[in-house]
């Protein structure tokens, strides 16, 4: 028995849901989760369904062809089918703060994160002491401005090289160029240490500071071409007050940023997350 | 165009989406929400729908019927049919303090609570010139050990002459008998000051402070036989320290005991509660 | 006995503390609250004192004036001294949301907001009733373009005639000029709905919205020239989905709203506030 | 430059902060933090202190003594003498959740925590690779009901050669006695799974999952004879729904447990907590 994800949109229109569920009941599926939502504004239908059935490779293939024929292409969907038991294959690219990665590797080691992750990516070396205590493969990729194209060049081709579904950058230190972002879109997920909008770009807890906020926050999201604008996945808040310093800020905010981050990485390991004009809908 | 909402639950098998979806589509009834839950240790199912569709009055009792006929006995399902547009009767229970009071009358005024306050009773005349403010009868009830059957009499007379579908009891300081939860099963909503299961009864503020606690709560739930023991509907916390004594608490616990209050009955009132197992599946 | 409060800042130096606390007990004052905090960027030293005392009018004033003399002028310290029992008095300024309004006059009316509300302006005649209901004056004073002179002079006129101590602008829809701005430096509380700095300016929950966040936020601050940029008092945030629309984060928004507002109005009122660098110390 | 840190309690009296800050002021001492805390049912004043100054050892003793004559035995104050730079010992107790322990090694490994950690112990050889990772010494001690005599001397005899400070029960799933107990006075922290005093003992999630709660928590407590009824140091809550089973339940709790335990350790290790009377005070 195996379980089935499928994550669709399209136009709304009277009767997706009975057409849906119906495919899946007609081939003896058993839907276990239906959640959808619909965007009003756009006029947008979108769907996550979880079906258990009886599968093997060529069935599966045969019901995604099958879908597309028959309600793909008359109610114009955009479909993405998932087995549950393949995890994806997650890429990790730090600079030189540890605590989340520290926490991505003991939540990996623990089989809570729900992906394989075939190496970790570094612009600075200080961390590979960490990989190697996990047993990880740490590749020093340094990046400066005359570098950074045959820097990309090399990232690219050791995320090629092992089949990489996503990326998760944990304070990764360095802006992607267009040529790694266009190669992952809406599968490159970024860590901010603000509550977005507010604090974009560098040192948003020492802007956080100078304007004296009683809440800090992080952000999970994916990367877009603009900085820090892409769709938002997770954030969450922490009350600072005014006998905090700075450095009280990042401590209070590293908590924050792991926490925030790892329910990101789940909700992306277990395809729950859709993007859609810039935002996310989170089936949670 | 009116919106009917179904709330159901019935023993899980395959194809009961399937089945409702189609149900309504043939019907020409556009599906605008859906949500679902399987509890699977006890194997049971349910699910929220909307609705929307061109309905009068002998249309949605015809719908009611061919629904229970076509589904509801061979799925054994168990369904509760409301239209939208119809608000609930709420009978507002309150005693000597007037923060939910206040609360519920200023939403109410505001026309964003969706539901209908024939009257107040309370057992104490304190808050009477509040319900003047706002215009809504007002009746005193007092209860003692020796009038209590009586004084519920009277209140059950009132409920029922007014066809009040639940009741709230904005911090009503008498124990119901069974007189009265038997008529309002999963009717009768409660505030309580504490984060049930912890400080139930009497004082709870006190045994918290006693308690050192460094979170304190408030929790909404429907009334039945056993004190404080019904199913949760909303609960939330707020920090404290040493610092604040019995009264910081009380005020700080005012302000959640209002919010989560005016929560649930929100909730209630949308029809988005059900409650199986002294539980609550809040589809929200 | 009375309790007298002391609000200062001074250039942080050795031995302020010691003078302080001593100059009260030579007095034979009961040191019953202290609090300190030390700004090292700014080298700047803030304190909040209370002390019980028996005290007539001549006596504080003879207090206050050694106080000067033996530490006031040589530590160069900016002082603020008041009398517990003496409630501050604050003018109401409305448009035509009434959740703040009521929140408000509900926690007068319970006497536990700690000041007094000589009156109440709006430029609107909404919420008239609401006034009556409480038996508060109000005064219609309509703002356009060509009369917000002579609206603001009228404004301060009534602010000047009842000695009103600080303002609040509950969702008051108006920008206020320097006029009254100067009147009432770091004397005027505003509410505005998001997480400041995010969103400032008009229609912050359809930014929110437009930009996908997953928390919203309202923030009270201290109303300076430059629009939603002052002194920040208190914050707070909720947790929204893609599933809410501007609709749902515009009541959401609300309960925060009148929650952050009646937090900063009360630590105002208690005089747990400094202002300082356009920023709060904020003693609780 | 020391610092020098000053936890105190004493019967309230007039005088004593005008006496204990110019204690220090005559010794040149810079006082660069002070908070207390008075419980008015008590009558206990309480106070925590920070002074710079220039100090060897002996005079650091110098000062111990005299404070100790000139105040300590007139006011009848209980006094703790602290050097910030000297940090304590603690041991870490485990059994085989691993999530506490990776964070308690993370944040040690990036000097975060503010202590040293001598050993691991636990009853069981799971984590063992995890210490090794760190390059903790691991002691495995098994524990059964014939054998905990035992096991309880060879643990105190290490804690006694190594000189430990206090213990960190990080999920160690046996119930100390108190031979250890007593030699550790307000010395054991440990983290329990729910919010104290709800569901104490063994399960809290399956009883939280069958009470229907829609709020879970993690409390950090310092360790007395009475189970899980110590002082507690450090709550958090996190909201659950009815859509999540018992395992979600653990997951999401671990993610509280090890924030609030953090916390807890942080504060221990600041000399930020006083205990009395059963509960704590924390100057944060």
């Amino acid at each position: 028995m195996k379980k089935l994800i499928l994550l669709m949109y399209c136009p709304d229109k009277k009767g997706i849901i009975a057409s849906v569920t119906n495919f899946f009941h007609q081939r003896s599926g058993n839907i276990v989760y239906i959640d959808q939502y619909v965007d009003r504004i756009q006029n947008a239908f979108f769907m996550r369904i979880e079906v258990e059935a009886e599968l093997n490779d060529t069935e599966f293939d045969n019901i995604k062809k099958s879908f597309h024929e028959e309600l793909g292409i008359p109610f114009e969907m955009n479909c993405d089918f998932y087995l549950a038991n393949v995890l994806p294959k997650m890429a990790v690219f730090v600079s030189k703060y540890d605590h989340c990665l520290y926490d991505i590797l003991a939540q990996q080691s623990s089989r809570k994160l729900g992906c394989e992750i075939p190496f970790i990516i570094s612009n600075h070396k200080d961390l590979e002491p960490i990989a190697k205590q996990f047993n990880i493969p740490f590749y020093h990729i340094p990046v400066s401005k005359d570098t950074k194209e045959s820097a990309e060049q090399k990232q690219l081709e050791l995320l090629q090289k092992h089949g990489v579904n996503f990326i998760v950058l944990a304070r990764y230190m360095q802006i992607l160029s267009s040529k790694i972002i266009d190669e992952f879109p809406s599968k490159i997920i970024n860590i901010h240490h603000s509550f977005l909008p507010a604090f974009p770009g560098a040192k948003p807890y020492h802007s956080a500071f100078q304007r004296g906020v009683k809440i800090i926050g992080a952000t999970s999201h994916y990367v877009t071409e603009e900085l820090d604008a892409g769709p938002i996945i997770e954030q969450d808040t922490i009350r600072v007050s005014h006998g905090h310093d700075v450095e009280d800020f990042i401590l209070k905010g590293q908590d924050l940023e792991r926490i925030v981050l790892l329910r990101a990485l789940k909700l992306h390991c277990e395809r729950k997350i859709m993007t859609y004009n810039n935002k996310t809908i989170v089936f949670n």
